[in-house]
């Protein structure tokens, strides 16, 4: 998928909204369980009531590979019903994988071309030859860990190396790797005043912001600093979502707090 | 499994060598591709060879993830045969993960209950409380990327923070996180002379030392600079060793290069 493609469907759904299918059986409807695969049942129930108000899905590997294989097949079985039914939307494979470059393509292949995401998240530690092979696939991207929205942020990525944070290095140093052009960001909405100076470095990439809602964030805050001439946000909300119920009625619940998102998008899209 | 426990399988094999089991359908000899399951089989073949010879295996996930739903399972497979046929192994998970806290606790679910392993690898990037969740399992271990075995660990790692290196940032800082007696950190072994500095941080800490060998590190200069009063080195190969031959004799071949490594091994232990 093209960032142009994304651009597309952000005008016509007027949203720019990601929604995180974290699934976590502690916390999903108890007559799910009962079901074969509860993990697919209860992605395909939020897909159908959501896909409309949603331009990407990003699922965590984590809560898939907690189940072991069962979880690996509720993946793959998500992930397929995706690209079935809404090849229109973005699929995000939120893993904050990297290693060195051969064993960084063998991710790459995993969840570019076994899973057939259209992007996965990866973290920045390894430098250059950890990244560059994600960056090979075309029409694939690759989002890379800049600052993120949780405490330990400041351990390390807002540090000063040679005059400014590392995260700034992160995205200063990413500019030159080849096909750069294939990278998006995080960068957490907790730090909505850093976008500004983050917009600078990266004035036309992708933002994948997660914390808005659950982790303290706020939207009209990520818009005002972070947005470019093409959008250039994808606003993650997880838990605020997909848990906003644990009834029977729970993805109508789901639909009800995307659509408060989508609507609240709109009128900025609008205005 | 206990840093005791692996000093004293270090005492008894008389080695510290681990085993990287990064298997790849393209390197593996021919005739196992004709098998149900050729990772299984080649790694089961690996380990029948070598088990002796070594005291921990690390098989790399992303090379099982590539493979999607049956590489999951030839990983899974090949960590239930160490753990039934040899407990007393070391076992890693080179996984490289990382994320805010409940979701470091579903990867650290994953590798240390669904599939058992003794430890695994995270990335430091995200910070305190992307670790802390993996650190809070007893008897495990989480092993920290310090400074890694490529190229691309210039491009952060060595970068000058607050007075000294990103790296050694990360290992003073892990050193002030709960249960940080369950750290094991990643040093290459192409970066040899940064050890003597290291072990001033973490003079306690067990080290796995990859690059050794393809990647042109010495073991002498390792063990000269890396060694303290427990050893406290876990120096792998993976390439040298399993895919020294892809002909029927691969491993009796992988055994030979293996035994190569611990007798040198041996000879510093011994002197």
């Amino acid at each position: 998928m093209t960032t142009a493609e994304i651009f597309a469907q952000i005008q016509k759904k007027k949203s720019f909204l990601c929604i995180g299918l974290d699934v976590d059986l502690s916390k999903i409807p108890a007559f799910l369980l009962e079901k074969e695969d509860p993990i697919f049942e209860f992605n395909k129930a939020i897909i159908d009531a959501t896909h409309h108000l949603c331009i990407a899905y990003k699922p965590n590997t984590a809560f898939y590979e907690a189940y072991g294989i069962n979880g690996w097949k509720s993946l793959k079985k998500t992930i397929e019903y995706l690209n079935e039914n809404h090849p229109e939307i973005f699929t995000i494979a939120d893993a904050k994988r990297g290693d060195i470059g051969n064993t960084s393509t063998m991710y790459a292949k995993a969840f570019f071309e076994d899973l057939s995401f259209d992007s996965v998240t990866v973290a920045p530690y390894m430098g250059k030859d950890s990244v560059e092979p994600f960056l090979a696939f075309d029409n694939k991207h690759t989002i890379l860990l800049a600052l993120t929205s949780n405490g330990g942020a400041f351990d390390f990525q807002t540090k000063n190396v040679e005059g400014h944070e590392l995260y700034k290095e992160v995205l200063k140093t990413s500019t030159t790797w080849k096909n750069s052009e294939n990278l998006m960001y995080v960068v957490g909405a907790t730090k909505a005043e850093y976008l500004a100076e983050i917009r600078q470095i990266i004035p036309d990439s992708f933002l994948l912001v997660p914390g808005v809602g659950a982790q303290g964030g706020n939207l009209q805050d990520v818009c005002k600093y972070g947005m470019n001439n093409k959008v250039g946000l994808l606003i993650n909300s997880s838990r605020g979502i997909i848990y906003a119920s644990n009834g029977e009625e729970f993805a109508e619940t789901a639909a009800k707090k995307a659509s408060d998102l989508q609507q609240q998008m709109k009128s900025i899209l609008d205005s």
